[in-house]
């Protein structure tokens, strides 16, 4: 079994200019371009974690609440929370800038999965998260309870057996 | 307020041949590629329905199960379920299709949410819709399940108020 | 020699939105980005029916009427009329959609013809047609006119053994 | 009525290497993707002739008689060869080059017709064509009966009033 | 006048994935890709710098040691140097990775010039740079030879009026 | 050792019209693509010459003096001055012309060094160049000093030992 591997030295930071052929008739960057994007910024987290080929096993609920404009620079920044056998799962940021106005906000978070592979596409296993920061402790805590619900959601796990998702719903 | 709709009056289909630029080093589609494939096919469902604008809002867990390969043609169908106020529900469903091979396989469903907009970029109603088949009526009542899911994931709504939601996770 | 098919088998939608990149500086999509596109909506209706790789042969004379617009939907519908030993005719009609303003219209129509080959890119026979509307046996039936006109064309018939052709021009 | 112009004038060399996502499975160059360069080409000779903005008006039957490879170099030559009132002709010639193998063939010719326009689109007059060499004088005189031709198959023109056409798939 | 800003205020890293469209028939990414991913990099530099719309004014001399292959990834860091009135250096620097083999090289620096406009192009003053470690100092200081390189290559200085290049180059 | 060549018979003309995708926020092309496009230009000026495959080997300082805007027809020429063992000097001249407008600019020029490889990627020697104008006599001349100037920056050559280019920078 490989070696540990800590939380921050997955991290990747992407910078794209978003450019007219990104955009919609409001002249705002389409939501599918920026989930490919984020897509390719959480692979190359994956892939550093790792060291192998990674395929998207997955990706989470993501919400889209800012428009980001043509001309604008998003930053996207990734980084592994913890990793089951042979799949990863990749958090990752996202910040819409307007320069020239001196505006910056963030506008996307979002959990992607990845499975390594060897060359002839079989799962393979990845080295175990440590994670470090407070932050990287609670997302690594927490990612049971995503990996339940996406479980679940695939129909390849009981809803009632989805134990972490099921407290984490019923507390109050 | 518009007149209601049926759902399958915004039935959009898709169909993309996958080319070099779409794919890994495994010469597999690209899941984020895939992502803004689905965007587009929805969004056009989206503008069937509301005769709007539109912009994308969220889009639900996505799974990638199955590999996508180079030359395949990847069909999308997509259709409203349920609208809410300013804000639709997308169902889309993809297949893959090796032809020369004779193959055409299921790979992926996801349920994208679009928010139909004025010139300005401002929010606007859209009409009812209304289900016809089993399949729509089942896809119309959980709508409202997803939309706690949605709600709760972004903060927007507490856990303990997701309803049907909760009902749902906990039944046996 | 393969099964015989039905026309209707190989009957394919594709549907595209008119991006920035595709349009020119009236903000028009250009011609040859509409080519283009159909002949990958020919070209997937062309492997349906041959269940092969298939090269483009020819297109025949395409006028492009009506404008279309950056933002638009267009829809394609590609369908194969007949086949000679190794080629396929695809009949592939354009629909252009400005889906805010609730306006749709036909743009063109255009003839197709691919030859299916084998992976070492030599001809291969394919399936005979089988019409079955009025529509599919009128196409059907013209296929051999249109097909002696491309051969006069490219100077491998003389205008004099083009019977159908001749007939057909000089009908009253 | 704008000054005559020599054909020569207008002539447009244009020169394009054969990328990854040009080709298909069989890394050749997709005929709709030549179709679109010789689009731009042939608009560019339209442009210089007429100094105007244009629409690409029709295509005319073009045939793909050899394969152009992943890598290639492809050359278009185009000019215009004949106006009438507001529409051009333009006449393109396209070589593909293998050039570390020393091959170079000629793959395709195509006739291109365009429109010129004022900024809001509408139809505006271009200068008459002085065609001076021998194969200028020919293109110029055969593109009445090109012109019949699409007249007829766009359903503009009776076939039996097509009388340059008629003459010339009747001569013996 | 505006106010000085630190070099470091401007740094930007952005990163790339080397996919089949940006490769030539030895699978290696193509020079003039790679000169276009910089700019873009260096562009958002020169614009955090300056607050404001900059447009390309020069890129000097750079040199392409190490081919990067497909699936690579390409990361560039980029950052402002020294700033003339409206015109802005940034050096960039670039590195190429084979993740799953472990292996990453330096591949390539330059130096690109902006000159930052308003919205109707005119050049507009920038803020000075402020270098703190020894080598943005370094790059502070030899800015000057290179702007005079720069000038006498563009034919807008004589060569022997550009002291620093000259005291540089016959130093021994 | 390979026949010397003419200069002339690498002559190559690259005719691109800019799309919305290459221009920046104020509609204009951006460096990196024009830098893009000169590459591919300059690279089959660089085959036609040694008819090998060529990489990129160095790109001399380019400055970018006038915009070039959306929709205006870029039109470069290539042509190889001057040749070393296994490397070229490309000499390419760019013009961006408005066609409705009846403005043509001379905009750039720039020279690209290429170095000719066998299937595994090794340098292989190409042919002399022999010049014949005045101008093309003046570019073989000074492609030394050029040449002397690329290794001086690239650290390869020490700035003392560069005697074609002291002996220009110290003329007066």
């Amino acid at each position: 079994m490989p070696q540990p591997k800590f939380a921050r030295e997955s991290m990747t930071v992407m910078t794209e200019m978003v450019l007219p052929n990104d955009t919609n008739t409001l002249n705002n960057l389409m939501g599918g371009r920026l989930l490919h994007f984020m897509d390719i910024a959480a692979a190359i987290a994956a892939q550093k974690h790792s060291n192998r080929i990674v395929v998207t096993a997955s990706v989470d609920n993501v919400s889209f609440a800012e428009p980001i404009r043509l001309g604008n620079i998003v930053t996207m920044k990734a980084q592994v929370t913890r990793a089951f056998s042979s799949s990863m799962e990749v958090f990752i940021e996202v910040w819409a800038e307007d320069i020239p106005a001196g505006v910056r906000v963030s506008t996307n978070s979002a959990f992607y999965t990845f499975v390594a592979v060897d060359q002839s596409g079989r799962p393979i296993e990845v080295p175990a998260v440590v994670p470090e920061t407070d932050e990287e402790k609670a997302r690594y805590d927490s990612a049971l309870r995503r990996r339940q619900l996406r479980l679940v959601l695939a129909g390849r796990m009981k809803a009632q057996d989805a134990t972490e998702l099921k407290s984490f719903l019923n507390q109050d």
